[in-house]
């Protein structure tokens, strides 16, 4: 439990609470002369925890978003998926305690349950330390993975239009370097889309990727996407 | 909007804030040239802050109540209908802007607008003071709603035995006093459940009501519910 807390940068002053946080109910039902504590009330807890933490960071540093779109970003990184990615991240299923039955099954690799102890444990620190301590562990996942999903979007007109094109065999798409103004630490460049030697988009950037995007939307864009 | 402030006990260093919460994307609609803020990005934020608030309240408050409960509770506080009556409760409707079409249809009265508006006041209080008044504004409302949800479920044994009687034409409850005791400040009742003069149930409690309910919930278990 040391080397969890090292992991997530947290030292618990109540460290029961830890524990509880990491018991999944099989455990408490394996042992249930014990009443033993067991994860589900943290979860609860952690999953509205959690959404604040979310939700406040990206209505704040998202202003450019309508209500729509901030909801379907808060969907994405509060998911099972998403909160499965960040259990593993720290190796959460290491420290999970389960029932013979439910190690023996995969338990400590599974989805729901992975994500359900991840929640619990936002929780367990928010009640031993506040809500300070509880936002600093979620955005430690959080801004990477908003960092991440921003770059995949930008790299989606590039991908977007590649498998458009391979659809034709025969078919070859170029990005064109045409134009390069500006200094060093202000550059603008321009890059055209080729396909079969024929412009059929133009874009400019900050850096020759984000031409290359521009230029690979524009070609979209022209096509009817 | 002074008299809104004093209604929900907090005054906006920002009312500009209040104002944004109080507008309907309707308003913001029908000045389109006017770039006027609305209150739907407010609405994002306002559920989450809802949600931890009322989940932090009830998780400490309620500590009886295993996960699944915690779940029904939180739903049953934060839904469109429950916010609605909220809103009501400081006649929100008065103080909302809508188009002119909006309002004309009774969007003023309208459940969904309402308690849309009710989340963006709620986020406008947390971001204009943080945690602390939006928690004390939220709380204003939730407690008294979970005590008559309380009061609610308490005389649903009685009102379960009376629909059950009630199937079968000439059977008869009646409530009987059979005991008395205690000082004026710590009084116990005994009361007796007679359906037709035979005594299904008995109960206890600190008042008759509480007696009579408990002897309900007797007959109920005995009759197999």
């Amino acid at each position: 439990m040391e080397d969890l807390q090292k992991r997530i940068g947290y030292t618990f002053k109540n460290t029961d609470l830890l524990t509880e946080a990491l018991t999944h109910s099989s455990y408490a039902n394996e042992h249930k002369a014990k009443h033993i504590k067991y994860n589900e009330r943290l979860e609860f807890l952690g999953d509205a925890v959690l959404s604040i933490v979310v939700s406040d960071y990206i209505f704040k540093h998202c202003p450019e978003l309508p209500e729509g779109e901030l909801t379907k970003l808060r969907a994405s990184l509060v998911c099972e998926k998403t909160l499965f990615e960040f259990a593993k991240q720290i190796e959460l299923g290491k420290y999970l305690v389960l029932s013979k039955g439910e190690r023996n099954n995969g338990g400590a690799e599974r989805p729901s349950i992975l994500s359900d102890a991840f929640e619990a444990l936002i929780a367990a620190i928010y009640i031993d330390g506040g809500i300070e301590p509880a936002s600093k562990h979620i955005l430690n996942f959080v801004i990477p993975a908003i960092k991440n999903s921003k770059k995949k979007k930008l790299n989606d007109y590039k991908t977007a239009l590649q498998e458009i094109i391979q659809k034709n065999p025969g078919e070859q798409l170029e990005y064109v370097l045409v134009g390069e103004s500006g200094p060093d630490h202000n550059k603008h460049f321009v890059v055209e889309v080729h396909l079969n030697s024929n412009v059929i988009g133009k874009g400019g950037g900050r850096s020759k990727k984000e031409a290359e995007q521009q230029a690979a939307r524009e070609a979209l864009e022209l096509m009817g996407y």
